[in-house]
């Protein structure tokens, strides 16, 4: 589904996807389909951390 | 304002804020109010940056 969005993206003309993602969700499948942990905010809240990545669209994975 | 905008969001419980700016508005503006860039997106779009700047707030300026 993540490669769908992805799809649908680029033929609208995006050059780039960007997203975020707390600590407990999905940071790791996120990495595994090619995102890049770009920022990480502390505290956010308590003893989450909100992730934020980003990945180059358009190109072969 | 922003500094309202800030107290107020204190006085909700909020411990940091983000912001977005584009490359052509505000960076420096922002800056100067205490604010720290984190993160830059290129191309975005075609020649203009985005970046991405956070505060810790309920600490005196």
């Amino acid at each position: 589904m993540l490669s769908k969005l992805e799809e649908r993206a680029v033929s609208l003309g995006a050059k780039q996807a960007v997203l975020e993602t707390y600590s407990f969700q999905a940071k790791g499948f996120y990495e595994k389909n090619g995102y890049e942990l770009r920022m990480t905010l502390d505290n956010c809240p308590e003893t989450e951390q909100l992730h934020y990545m980003t990945k180059v669209l358009g190109q072969s994975s």
